[in-house]
């Protein structure tokens, strides 16, 4: 497996570097003419789809081989889509290889695993409708013969712009349930993007609304009423892999800064023999090899106990809280050891730091998943 | 001066808030017909030139009445510059006040203290000239009959596109001096404006170049020799004023905040009842509180010593370090405390957050700071 | 006022470091005897009785001159003592001076302000009882004919092993009641010092029980059933004046520390060049001037606006919750930058640091102080 | 490995868990009686020795197995003592296994593995001599017939006092060399004592002096002049072990702290209820499961690669650096947690902080292995 991470770390360093770099210096888009473009690179290069079913043309990997791919691919913040194991095409596919019956494989799996086409889901909405908490969903699906018509209002739908389908949770009078929903259905309007700070990903950050939207029973994604445990399910994996890939970054951001004070001259030395800059070299790798462990620990537990268990979800919310906050303060410390330069976009590390300030928040903020993290401590000791 | 403030908060919040949202969550483009209208307004509203001195139709506040007023004007990121109290400006009109002759007085400081201008000063240099260290300043300045030819680049040059003239710290034989260039000056190149994070400023941080740049003997500011005696001047003002500045923002992140947990809400309360998020808004508090107790008593030192002596440029020195970091903190808070929002440029603290990450590098950055606060201390110790 | 802290410092360098260093350092008890030799020395300096009234030989201090002279008297753990101004005497005498008729304040306050006798409060009780919530007040009194009858456990009474009278907080019919209890009272039974980790209080921590103890009415404190908002009266100053106490430790310690490092040799140079060694001590004097400034600004309101305003009760929470965790980083910063023997207590930063310990916890821990902060700034947010 | 690790943790409980509450609680001293009466106990439970080569009785388990079994181990102050497992006897028993020869292990080894006897290593000099910097190694061996004779002093020689022999690194003309000195060499003196913040290590921490002190050529241990080449192989072991008890008895702590806060009633619920305590439960775990994880996958690293090889040298830098901060956090949290009692010691944890100050320091200050992680990280980026 080491050998794939190392395909991959080479593969994302001579193809996707150049493109990143154009992206975040030049200004060039990230479309979808772009993305396959990208994709079609990493299948020649036997490193496309870590995360996709061996059937589809992916690699099929467990957890624990994940953890060392997806940190290479990371190391570019494009890499991950490149090797089509991004957010939130990811999950997803992990979700419909769990749930989908033959026919909805056949039509959304496949394609999808296969870098095809991009996807969607759609859970987020504004106040006073789910945010952090699922329970407020307020988007709503009432059965008429052979089907379902849904009303509401989503946010934060990643990728809908250009995604082929959006599944899409709503509430019925059996509890939430997951219903797919194809780009052109005439009951789903996709919105305008958000003005996210994150800026990288084909499709941003969508409003989208679902009015009177008709779908047949054959979009309802496993059964009516199991979408929460649908998406819990979908989350421990989901969480996991974006520790996995923003660690990558956080190494590569260390290795921006530490070629830089190598060769940056102040107050007569290098930068690099400076005592303050060798403690934030220090807490950098520190955060990094912490991360590491923890992440890798975690996919281990993940491959041998299921990513539904429940130390799994334990795990998954203590790695996704460390790993976030010590991702953000190594990028924050690769800043800092830029000085000026590190707040001008003509070095990545300025747009890392404001593409990963998402992280903390996103698949649960750090306060939410502390919250649930003493609640599990605690029961135990209940009287 | 309470007083003052008060009006001063009261302009911002009706004058200055509706252009801060069209900027940020409109897209509006800070140029300089806004800033002579938003000038305009403060005139009419009595809040004026809070640093320039009274004969050019400032306010001439001292230190400690600064802080009140600034933090006032700081609740908006344009509110400085509406009341022309914003960098590089500010600082410039209180170099020229201390520096400037006569005929310098009336052709600089006379139209920058009273709005009709806008300057800029060009100090830092790309590498391997000077960023932090001054030392390491490469541009220089050869003496010709009555004049001196100045050649070097610069960067981060603030507000340099559009400025009626820039400040030049240039070598000479008999070391730094700072030289006044007109804009129109054929020598002078204002190059591209740097991708910063920051997107407010007008004018920009740009590239400059000065190539066989002519100027007359009476271009020197000060003596000759000299510039690095003005620069030290001019930094514990320029640095105290930022941390008054940038505090108004933090307060207004933190309203914005509490203002939204207060309305939010999830998992069986508004958030403001939850735990964590209240110890956010306590920390917050506080990290305020402290700032402005800090900022006040540096600048009354100030006022009292002489923001040239050596307490005061100490306790810039900690204030500085400080108070950047405290209101980075708040930002930040406030970011989570919106939770998904907190990341999406229709609300201001996702901008905020981005627009001051800059403030613990510039003047000084943290590290460099720590430094030299750790020499004063360790000074009389030595054997 | 100057004057008097530096007259104050000098007594304390004089006086008070070399018995401190035998209490330390050689185990030298602290007890009544050598409180009363400290105190007889300190009047003879013209320092003692700061928080004093006049009448009874003190000097009856403002606010924000004890700000300067309790961090002078706090550059020894037991300078505060020396000069009377330490728990609980200090917060009794303030709380005696603002309660007490004129009989008791003849009979109490007299001699405790004048360092003839010393006092204790009795509040805290064990669970299920009182502790950082008073709501929870356990110890009862019974109105009998011309007195009460007190009945209730309490722990953590301060000083209460050798004082000559304890403040015990009972609740009656009307609300919790303040009542002055003798030391000879035979229903009150001074047990055990509680081996808590500080060990230089005259008296210790002690447990006390109160069984059927008969008091006179003319023992009650200020009027039935006020006892809660005597406490609170009691509280803002109390929490000041041990900020500015420990703030002395602190500074007293960063002292040490910048000494040590100033002198020995490690990896080629004295600690002191080494950057790491500097960001400790920077921090430090961050962490100093920024509590002192907190104090000072703190200390005006209370003497502007009175110890139980609301914005005085406030400031209080704030200043005791920053300074007590910014003296704790002082202290163990101090520790580190000692080394091997930082952790020795042939050393004093060693035990500062255990002493020290508490200060997060008493007279309101962390985390119960930032909930009410939150609360104060959350109300005008409420719906 | 489980097995055994449960059955640890099970005799800690059963075995030691009362003697270690007679000890903070009680005042019972930690002798050497106690010590043997207790390892007694793990002998008879089958769980001495884990660091014990086998044909003395150990169980001679390899670093990963380590992991779990130590930190089972401490979960009580005196855990690892009681199976034989705690400094410096343990890292003492890896250095003779791998260099003392086999009269040596006949002599010092075998007795030492199967708990007869303590030792101890004098390493540590009072300035100007080596503490964290061995380069300033000053006590001196010289070469006389058949022998040396050593001269210099030490300090805090951990256990000296009842150890039957001492390891004491001295300078030759060929570099530093270790030698095995039996206790009743007459030119060996353990002094005083040193009056350290903890107090359960039999033997305490010692004053050394060796004048003139006599030993045979039999007394090198390994080769002359690879004195510091056996130091640093013993040093990761050595921090590793150190990260795994104290691990352990972070968890102890945390279990302390959530067993307290759920049954202790203040503001309207048990405390356990409360967001703030249920962050810093939060915060514990996640420090608990990122240091074990760390821990782990660092002894599979010293079990792959060997302990003196330079990717074990580095991890086992990072994860002391980091356990040992992460275990002093986890304690001041669970300090916190339990209110006024957290600082008495009547309670566990607060003798536990005061016992764990040292880990910081010792075997490597934080700072100190900060700057060797460094300049590791940096050493591929000069030029």
């Amino acid at each position: 497996m080491t050998g794939l991470a190392d395909r991959t770390r080479a593969f994302v360093r001579e193809h996707v570097f150049p493109i990143e770099r154009e992206i975040i210096v030049d200004g060039r888009v990230m479309d979808d003419g772009l993305r396959v473009e990208l994709q079609k690179a990493a299948r020649q290069a036997g490193v496309f789809g870590p995360l996709s079913p061996v059937q589809y043309g992916g690699l099929g990997l467990d957890f624990r081989a994940q953890a060392d791919v997806l940190e290479a691919a990371g190391s570019s913040l494009i890499g991950a889509l490149a090797l089509n194991c991004w957010a939130p095409d990811d999950a997803n596919i992990a979700l419909l290889e769990r749930t989908a019956n033959a026919e909805q494989a056949r039509r959304y799996l496949g394609p999808l695993a296969s870098g095809e086409v991009r996807s969607s889901i759609a859970m987020t909405e504004p106040a006073p409708g789910a945010g952090a908490d699922p329970a407020l969903l307020r988007t709503s699906a009432e059965q008429v013969g052979g089907g379902w018509v849904i009303n509401g209002t989503k946010h934060f739908t990643t990728g809908a712009d250009g995604a082929a389908f959006v599944i899409c949770v709503a509430n019925t009078g059996a509890g939430p349930t997951m219903f797919l929903v194809d780009h052109d259905n005439p009951g789903m309007t996709v919105g305008r993007r958000m003005p996210t700070l994150d800026r990288t990903v084909p499709g941003g950050h969508c409003e989208v609304t679902f009015t009177d939207c008709r779908v047949d029973d054959d979009a309802v994604l496993g059964e009516v009423g199991s979408g929460m445990e649908h998406a819990q399910v979908r989350l421990a994996p989901a969480r996991l892999a974006f520790c996995m890939t923003w660690l990558g970054l956080a190494v590569r951001s260390q290795e921006l800064a530490a070629e830089r004070i190598s060769h940056r001259w102040a107050f007569g030395s290098v930068i690099a023999e400076h005592g303050m800059a060798q403690a934030q070299i220090a807490d950098n790798e520190i955060d990094i090899i912490a991360s590491r462990s923890l992440i890798r620990s975690t996919a281990e537990v993940l491959d041998a106990e299921g990513p539904a268990s429940s130390s799994a979800r334990h795990l998954a919310s203590v790695t996704k809280t460390f790993v976030s906050e010590a991702v953000w303060r190594v990028l924050d410390r690769s800043v800092q050891l830029h000085g000026g330069l590190g707040v001008c976009e003509d070095h990545l590390v300025a747009r890392y730091l404001v593409e990963a300030r998402a992280f903390r928040i996103y698949e649960g903020p750090s306060e939410v998943l502390r919250w649930s993290i003493a609640r599990r401590v605690l029961r135990p000791y209940r009287s």
